[in-house]
């Protein structure tokens, strides 16, 4: 039985496939000291949009430098779906001599492609290793089945991958047999850790008698992560009295530890949910990265999903009975608490403007205001609006996303009747789910033609990955809006450069 | 089948049972809405010495406080060792009325004795949990075995507890049979996650027909923690159509994790090695506590441990021949940098000046210095002070603690001949390990009569919990040292009040 690490590969997910030099110095030595047979060290791809970092093109002169310092045999993986046959030699041909086996992620619907792909890859001299997803659903696909024969010869090794993280052992060692009723190919074992059930579903594996199984130091990969190699080696250590040098496997796992910091990849309660109802993680990680979505609504949002609802309930479509000229949006920035006096003085100087709000945070400052308010809501935001009001003011309107809401939307008691939903985003045509878009969907709808922002500020000093984000989507949605509509003022001091700076003092000489 | 979760009894690990009163409130509330039967709030204890906080003695107004919030069966645990038979009904009166069961923490070799206890409380009229540790040796203890028909009419519940978190599922069925065939009496399963097989074996107990298993919120507790709440919850709503209210379970899963990025428990490389291999993870757990030891060198000590090695070798004593009048200790802090052209003038001025590195951060900086130079070592220390030298010069000597060494010690190459070990530490009655310790051991031997000290400047702002104690540490052992020999001094600003504040400026005018 052989063990593949995978951990630049699959960290890449959180990375962008770009690692510190150090610390791929430090995991490759580390590595050359371990009872590893095989490391994965990233993707070869053609050109796609987007940025994708060093271990995903993984270029000649990069793995030269992976072959100098290891003395593993090297691996590196191919997304199908992204390749055509008339390219892969070309592809690989910089690999010869350097890598050992190239992998195939296979989409199992993809089956037979793949095995013309894998053909080509094979007769360039490369071992060739079947990385087939969704594992859990094969039982119900039996053109894949029966499909499955022609593998042998083509495949050095056949993976069962566990896409959702959501098998057991049981499942594991029912599929294993059903594979290999069907096949005589090797098989190997690519476990996702989010029911923390990596570790007993690949030794279950290995005892139905699995080639080769899969892990990454620390568990780093896509969402919930994999099986964590330190783990499988303390274990097959301590079972199968298999050497492991300690000191090594410490040096590479307090490395990706410090990074683990950083990038908190790992399982929590929406990857547990959607692993055990077998629901994509791509669209948790999406969900768990961004700062406005709490756990509270993925989950909402998940537990919709596995029960197959798309949201809890329709909601009658806005229809503005009433146009504004003017809007004043109010985000969650301190900027409005610190101009408070003159916005308010500015608000009561022109009772006509319609206050929107986008955030529970500076509601309370405009309670006592004359001026018509609305709040849009997303996720779990009514539930902080609800904390904010003892009793919500019932000339209050709640505006919702369209339905249906993937995310969910808590709607405050108070609020039920005067809730309505959009029928939809077309303001943008991306971040749709952003409350920012929600904002300015709700403008148009107004036929707004002036439009005032604050709180709104763009962060100060050091910022997380995550605020990052959350500042990005909202310039380009700033941008946008501007650029197809007017442009958007901000009365308060602001970072965005999609918003024009103005002074909300300027504007109180009336 | 019913749920117990014992977050603040086994939580209390982390935070010396002191918890946030909003935090508690999050939990009972959430509680409340969610498939769980029993809720361990604490201990009872009679008196400890020690600091040991509100959910370690649970006193009457704190157990009346929970039963207003909290709808659920309350449960407090007993530590069978500090318990005294002719004292429990006074311990346990003011639980009348509030808390249903009474757990009793019982170590096998004193089965018979918790059962005369257990007596007693059933007597009460509570219902009787006995949580017997170490189920991964109870097949080789046969009275433990032959004792257990005893526990039938006295205790409700008999759990087995994976104290080392290292049994694997088929070890369950093993014993659970095993115990099965000795008593009638209901049988739970309290699970440890050190190889994140918690939730695989409490499952196989389930299935095995355990009729009652402990969990805690994100798995908090002693060392690698426990199984995981919100996973148990996720698993059994799909497996077995349990009703979770999802919202509820976020909630205090959220409130959980806040407090986890702090103190940081859950499973790590030395945990599963202590696992894997039956070692106590309360050493593991002051280790990885302790700022000073890496995680590679306790895996080291660990590795040790499980081959029944104390060390990997046993060195020459240190025997001091020459004797030295006045030492410098060298720590690590950055007020050596900061003031070090003064430092090398003092040196050069006092040649006869011994010179003790505690580190190795600031060796670089006295490097081509005349004066006679120690380094004291623990632990991984080896490793980095390595890397600060090409070559180490050969009139250094390295002091090393004790032979058997707990946590191993690294040797750097160069330093193989010219490195010694000390007979004892009897300069402190605590923190025997520490590296400070060490220091002030081998200035004892080298009878010194003069001691300074530079680079020992404690902290600014807000500390970790890890520096906290490592300050403290350092702080006992100064004052101790200074009451039993002679008042230390320290040259550079300090914030140690164990150490008189002189100034290496004034030293200079000779």
């Amino acid at each position: 039985m052989k063990i593949l690490d995978c951990t630049l590969r699959d960290g890449g997910y959180y990375t962008n496939w770009d690692f510190d030099k150090n610390l791929v110095d430090t995991y490759l030595t580390a590595m050359n000291d371990l009872p590893v047979e095989y490391l994965e060290v990233g993707y070869r791809s053609p050109k796609l949009s987007g940025y994708y970092g060093e271990y995903f093109y993984c270029p000649d002169f990069v793995l030269k430098k992976l072959s100098v310092i290891s003395n593993k045999k090297l691996v590196v993986i191919l997304d199908e779906k992204n390749i055509k046959l008339e390219t892969v030699e070309e592809l690989l041909k910089p690999c010869l001599g350097i890598i050992t086996m190239v992998r195939i992620a296979i989409d199992p619907e993809q089956l037979l492609r793949a095995i013309d792909l894998a053909k080509k890859v094979k007769s360039m001299g490369f071992e060739v290793g079947f990385n087939v997803m969704y594992m859990s659903k094969w039982k119900n696909l039996p053109d894949f089945l029966s499909n499955l024969k022609y593998v042998d010869g083509v495949a050095d090794y056949f993976y069962m991958v566990d896409s959702y993280g959501g098998v057991y052992p049981e499942d594991v060692k029912e599929i294993f047999s059903l594979v290999r009723s069907q096949m005589k190919t090797k098989i190997g074992f690519h476990g996702h850790n989010n029911l923390e059930l990596a570790l007993v579903n690949t030794l279950t594996a290995i005892e139905c008698g699995a080639d080769m199984v899969d892990a990454t130091i620390t568990g780093m990969g896509r969402g919930a992560g994999n099986l964590k190699t330190e783990l499988l080696l303390t274990a097959l250590n301590q079972r199968n009295n298999i050497e492991v040098d300690f000191n090594a496997l410490s040096s590479v796992t307090d490395a990706f530890s410090q990074l683990q910091k950083e990038y908190e990849w790992g399982t929590n309660l929406p990857y547990m949910v959607s692993g055990a109802n077998s629901l994509p993680q791509k669209d948790v990680m999406d969900w768990v990265g961004k700062r406005y979505y709490s756990y509270n609504s993925i989950i909402r949002a998940l537990s919709n999903q596995s029960k197959g609802l798309k949201d809890n309930e329709t909601l009658n479509e806005y229809n503005p009975t009433e146009l504004f000229q003017k809007a004043l949006i109010v985000g969650g920035g301190d900027s409005v608490r610190e101009h408070i006096d003159a916005i308010r003085n500015y608000l009561s100087l022109n009772p006509e403007v319609v206050i929107i709000h986008s955030s529970s945070r500076n509601v309370s400052y405009l309670n006592d205001c004359s001026n018509k308010q609305f709040h849009c809501l997303a996720g779990n935001e009514g539930h902080r609006l609800e904390k904010v009001f003892n009793s919500i003011p019932n000339n209050r309107i709640a505006i919702l996303p369209p339905y249906p809401r993937a995310m969910g939307t808590y709607i405050p008691v108070n609020f039920k009747f005067n809730s309505f939903q959009l029928s939809e985003i077309n303001v943008t045509d991306r971040y749709k789910s952003s409350i920012t878009s929600l904002v300015l969907q709700l403008v148009k709808e107004m036929k707004v033609k002036e439009l005032i922002v604050c709180g709104y500020d763009g962060y100060n000093g050091e910022i997380t990955q995550h605020k990052l984000e959350l500042f990005n989507e909202n310039e380009y949605l700033f941008r946008n809006f501007s650029k197809n509509n007017f442009a958007l003022k901000s009365f308060t001091p602001t970072k965005y450069k999609g918003l024009s700076q103005e002074s909300v003092y300027s504007e109180l000489y009336k």
